[in-house]
């Protein structure tokens, strides 16, 4: 490997760090915002405990975020295994890591790991990897990931967890045995809701998250809760959006609902997986009358100039209607071809026609969108 | 330098030609149509010969393309100089690269070279490089590219061309010299027109290329024209849009007329220079009460991830009625971030209004197109 790992994952770390000094300084300085670093817990209608100190507040927005969900697995409170938090900490490349779990966090720390020489396995209960993404791109992804020499391996039922010769190892139904030197467990995140003192104030918590309403409000009418702490899609860019609905609706007197037909997702592979609205398969599954127009985006000029010809684009259209129910991009950057279709969805009409008069400047990727559109 | 020059080109030359042979093989095999590669003129108002054959035909479209316009610079003729066509044929990186002009093709031979290890010099006659382009992301790429080490000479005037120790050397007023291993001679692109037969049948040619009506119609009503062969904006895409609206035109007796106001330019360096409409000041200068939006890429967390804190986007708004008239690029693949603004503005109103209904994905380079809509 000419790549040195330790530097690339301190580098990752500085990356983090600088992010959140900025976010902090931005909260404080700026914007001139009193922050408190402390485990809060809600001790009245008005009142915060953080730290010994007791802080009281008109409105609440509640904001507390996800961790890693540890699945229950006989055996796996037993052995070593980290989560995606731990695997930012690395400083050396494992020889064989094992994911448990095929979502964004372990996909992306997957082909990382792999293309850094590490021998990877991906362990998931389920048919295909990227559950919820449009089952076509989904397997074309676990194809490429399988070419680059990542093993995958679906329908897993996962008996237990133990140590062999100081190991993880998963041991699955049929006595087949799979063990790692790291054991990285991806199964989803849950929000951080309980231990807040919420449910004395008589808002619902559970795996679930913060109960709220379509308005983003808690039982309690000056308490509101956005992001990961409510479920729903974890997407930092889903707080971003949430954080203006509820403070309207908190200080204004607004009553704005949230509305996440149109709100992407990106799993940071290479190729990148991006997605936004229905899959063909939850289309046709809604009942939609379904028309699937596609393109390749190893045709194009620019993907040969770049030397990777992978990827596809597709679009998943109302038949009666044209309007775009959904549209999935795995090309390199994807996540920055979505605007294109997210913003004729958003169009008055919600269909193509915008996007088909709209010339896509050559070589670039984009071109495969709107050749995509117009299905070849 | 790590970066193999000779390598380099020769991949530039294969993907090049495995575009042509792509493109060949669908004209001949996919398509069915028949090529002759040849100089051909046309011989009568039905006829064209090529290569020793008559050819005839009921309608014809001309797209014989562009190539470098040589400026009419005393001594250019007796000193060795190259355009791009040269260029890409090199196998060995000059010492000094001496670039005249300062548009796309200049901008994107000089900082590749640059960035190989040679010294460059881009001489221009005007104020600042990249005509044409929003002088505010002009003059922001122009400072990235003298930072990295590019010496830029702005409103040269060139008063004659001479041989220097073998050198091609510029002569500038007030006798400065420049000299330089390598001179590109990069100071535009004319349409191939002349000895193709045309002024015979009576259709104009000139340095504008073969003149056409709004319907891309020459004056011999079954003879249409396009691309970079009728001058204008003289890019790949821009052929590809006007092929169907002229072929429309002469065999369907359609009568469309190309619209060019949201066709998009992009300059291939990094990062990259994206425009589509109007620039501030052209916006300015048609009357219009203007509004600009904008927002430096370096903010996102994005930005800090790639390690490039570089580029801007800008929108130039009409101020009275919110019609976007211009939206502007500068950033990694900037091409590919322009779509979103371009579907916009090819949405019913024109305005920013679906682009601000659209979520971005976090953390991709296109939320700094959203927070610039947004104005920060």
């Amino acid at each position: 490997m000419d790549v040195d790992f330790a530097a690339v994952m301190e580098r990752v770390r500085t990356v983090i760090d600088d992010g959140i000094s900025f976010y902090e300084r931005m909260i404080e300085r700026d914007v001139g915002t009193t922050l408190y670093r402390c485990h809060a817990r809600v001790v009245g209608e008005h009142a915060i405990e953080c730290g010994g100190l007791t802080v009281e507040f008109d409105h609440l927005l509640i904001a507390t975020g996800a961790r890693p969900r540890i699945p229950d697995l006989p055996g796996l409170d037993s052995v070593p295994f980290v989560t995606s938090n731990e695997l930012l900490q690395a400083t050396e490349l494992p020889g064989h890591l094992v994911c448990l779990g095929a979502g964004a966090v372990s996909l992306e720390f997957a082909q990382a790991y792999r293309r850094f020489g590490a021998e990877v396995t991906i362990v998931l209960r389920g048919p295909r990897i990227a559950r919820g993404e449009d089952a076509e791109l989904a397997e074309l992804l676990q194809r490429y990931l399988e070419e680059e020499g990542i093993r995958i391996v679906p329908h897993a039922q996962i008996e237990r967890v133990e140590l062999d010769g100081g190991r993880p190892s998963l041991v699955l139904a049929g006595d087949h045995r799979l063990a790692g030197d790291v054991l990285l467990v991806a199964t989803g995140r849950e929000p951080v809701a309980g231990d807040l003192g919420l449910d004395e104030l008589g808002i619902g918590t559970g795996p679930k998250g913060v109960a709220v309403d379509d308005r983003l409000r808690t039982a309690v009418p000056h308490v509101f809760a956005i992001g990961d702490a409510i479920d729903g899609m974890m997407f930092t860019h889903v707080s971003t959006y949430e954080a203006p609905i509820a403070i309207a609706n908190m200080l204004d007197g607004a009553s704005l609902t949230p509305d996440y037909r149109t709100m992407p997702r990106t799993t940071f592979t290479s190729p990148e997986l991006a997605g936004v609205g229905l899959s063909e398969e939850e289309a046709r599954a809604a009942g939609y009358e379904v028309e699937v127009r596609r393109y390749d985006v190893g045709k194009l000029g620019k993907a040969r100039a770049l030397g990777e010809r992978r990827g596809r684009i597709k679009f998943v259209l109302d038949a009666r209607t044209g309007v775009i129910l959904g549209a999935h991009v795995l090309s390199l950057h994807g996540g920055d071809l979505l605007p294109g279709p997210m913003v004729a969805m958003n169009a008055p009409g919600g269909t193509l026609e915008p996007l088909l008069a709209t010339t896509h400047a050559h070589p670039t990727l984009s071109e495969a969108v709107k050749v995509a559109a117009r299905d070849g």
